[in-house]
């Protein structure tokens, strides 16, 4: 199954100096003239592309004319000599000995030699990822869910599928999609509320009742109608839950796993960084070195608070006290001012956060934690849960969750359960944090917000 | 974040004799008198339980007391030197030093001694886990998850999310849930219908052209009412689309994904295999060692026909011929009766399969496979694209789809597009073949079928 890809060719190219090989790819760029083509492809491995050089004197002129006849886009198949170049501005050339053209563009292939803006290439979702930015941007999404599933996996947790259509709602918070039959006025699952979930945690905790720890890598779903950069109705979250952890152990947790996962997948995209360094955020890598190198900061809620009242000015939610459900202005400002780097709010008032969390002995707040990121604002929030039955259950009634739903959950408190500890990662947040990208909407192949649904 | 778990013991036991352990884990039977008691307990790491013996004489009357008075379930802390004993049935064993109860389980707990039947398990999916066939099921399940991430990455696979979210029904088949807002009776989407994803393969595709292999792993959904031990609502896919792949470059792709994710598996689960061996299946190894060490066998849908024909008295379809929609009774003979063993179906007549699929040039069949493997049936169905736009819009006005909905799919084709195959497996058909487990809803944590959405 192994072939030779253009990613691993750059990573070596002195191996292959000499060497004849034949990669399928497409078309990025074609310039020259009748004598000499030069016909660079990419192959998806990587956002770096491949210099081809074509010669009249070798190929025949039919081969240049062919050539010449090639648009962007197209997909061809090329063979030939490999000549390492170190001195060069790529350190890889190919020199064509065979070209065979295996598909053609149409002359309106939308990705030409001229930059487009990301809003334009919103609108062609099924053909974006063909410019080297959104190449980039995938390739790193796609390396950086692997290595979350490496940590967990080798850390002793078992991956859990949640329920995606469920009849509970996890967070309480209303903003769910119905699902129904297509085909029939009946409705499929019976007398059964059927939405899609907005977290797979409830779940998540009876698993990890008897599992200890499990983690989700789902998606889930919001019917949110804010616009913001930063929003999606649909995106994929992870969840680790882990019994016998509290508070601490699951920001430790958060803090290991992102470390990891990022240290592991910037080792592995030299190039795609290089170019979200040039292309994007040149402060990119000193971002992310600098949260590599650092604890997490941790900061109480009440704490928090008296930090910002002090800088009240600065804000257009001017009344700061114990109380206030941070904004985005906020959120961003302690990271980014305060901190200049990832930190962990911890503490906060229970009326703002859901049913489930533990509640602290000062009988005002609960044993959660957002952890907020330059540039993105909240990335992670999690809890220690409440184990207390009747703690529960009278916060369940007092936030008005129906409680015959919620029987099952409550019932795993009866059964040997000593407390866990969890949290959501937005991985799409994440994506956004590590390539540098401010929009959602360039981070998922085919975002879905409100009003949008193309393809 | 390392600790020591219940199977990395029972891995390397000698490394860990006569060294002072500690476990938090769950009590899986606890029997003994006044002045001695055997607790065995089960941490989640794996399906075996460790024995932990705790004597009056060192730990006096209050502990053994107290162990007494633990429950089935309960959460507890075991400390205690461990003591290899290679001539016993557990080749380890735990001496108590210190107990500590941490959350003991109330007595209706359900998982007590005595074994309940699947069907009553399936009542209480928040629980059920705690037995020791769903705890092997879902460690083996977990395991096989990151076994196939672990293949594609290896292999230069890009992870794609494919929309879960969707105006297409790629299969054309209308098995559709629609989604919408719950507190809004304006639609979410505006104009567009939003139903789940039956597939992501259509969007894939987009992706492989560019990305040249890509892969899903996402949960897919179909508002089906049969009833039978292999169909859900919801379920998990994994659909890998590979450039330049023809049918039988995806059948080998096949071929070595599921050899290479089940050998890792197994390497990986000793004894829940051997726990499976003994309690579901005895035939159950030497059927996946059978698989291992022999290619898939490849039969033409024609010649299939054939030979069914040649038995037509052992169906209840007695009506073979050229044209006959397998049924899972022709499914299972062929695989288990004539190649007893994974077998892989090409070339069906276009009439009941899909309109991506590329038709073969006797104007009849398309370049389809379905992978039949004993004891469920279809495994895989996957095909080779029909890249040719002319006769891709044919099939789909032929078929009735709607072109307006496919036009960005149709201009696939006019891009580059030199073809692409890929297939999509049901994982957890995949999981039900691996364990032997012969119902979806054992295999599924919390699983969906018609009429049935519990918790």
């Amino acid at each position: 199954m192994h072939q030779l890809t253009i990613k691993k060719l750059f990573k070596n190219p002195l191996a292959y100096d000499q060497k004849n090989l034949t990669f399928k790819a497409w078309v990025v760029s074609n310039r020259g003239n009748k004598k000499v083509r030069f016909l660079t492809i990419n192959d998806g491995s990587t956002a770096e592309s491949l210099q081809c050089v074509a010669k009249e004197e070798s190929l025949g002129i039919n081969v240049l004319d062919a050539l010449d006849n090639t648009h962007l886009g197209a997909a061809v198949l090329v063979e030939g000599l490999l000549k390492h170049t170190p001195e060069a501005k790529q350190n890889a050339e190919l020199v064509i000995s065979k070209f065979e053209l295996l598909k053609d563009s149409d002359l309106d292939f939308p990705i030409q030699k001229q930059q487009i803006n990301l809003e334009t290439l919103r609108e062609i979702p099924h053909l974006r990822h063909r410019t080297n930015l959104l190449r980039a941007v995938f390739l790193i999404r796609s390396t950086l869910a692997y290595e979350i599933h490496k940590y967990f996996q080798e850390n002793d947790f078992m991956y859990f599928s949640a329920p995606i259509i469920t009849s509970n709602d996890g967070e309480g918070a209303g903003e769910t999609f119905n699902v129904n039959d297509s085909n029939s006025k009946e409705p499929f699952f019976g007398e059964n509320k059927a939405t899609l979930g907005v977290t797979g945690q409830l779940h998540a905790e009876s698993y990890a009742l008897g599992f200890n720890k499990v983690y989700t890598f789902a998606p889930t779903f919001r019917a949110e109608h804010s616009n913001t950069k930063k929003h999606a109705a649909e995106f994929w979250m992870i969840e680790p839950e882990v019994a016998f952890y509290e508070l601490n152990d699951v920001i430790n947790l958060a803090d290991d796993l992102l470390k990891t996962a990022i240290k592991n997948t910037i080792a592995k995209h030299e190039y795609e960084f290089k170019f979200l360094v040039e292309n994007v955020d040149n402060n990119l890598i000193n971002k992310l070195n600098k949260f590599l190198n650092n604890k997490i900061s941790i900061i109480d809620y009440k704490d928090a608070i008296n930090e910002l009242a002090k800088v009240r000015d600065e804000f257009e939610e001017k009344n700061i006290t114990f109380g206030l459900d941070l904004a985005t202005e906020h959120e961003r400002y302690i990271s980014e001012k305060l901190f200049d780097g990832p930190v962990a709010v911890i503490n906060f008032p229970k009326e703002f956060k859901a049913f489930y969390m533990y509640q602290n002995d000062d009988g005002k707040t609960v044993a959660a934690f957002d952890l907020l990121v330059p540039g993105i604002g909240e990335l992670i929030g999690g809890s220690q849960r409440e184990v207390r039955n009747d703690k529960l259950l009278e916060r369940i009634k007092e936030v008005g969750v129906s409680q015959e739903d919620l029987q099952w959950y409550l019932d795993l408190r009866r059964f040997g359960n000593a407390g866990s500890s969890g949290f959501g990662i937005g991985f799409e947040r994440l994506v956004m944090y590590v390539t540098g990208v401010d929009n959602i909407r360039d981070v998922i192949p085919y975002p879905r917000t409100s009003g949008n649904i193309k393809m």
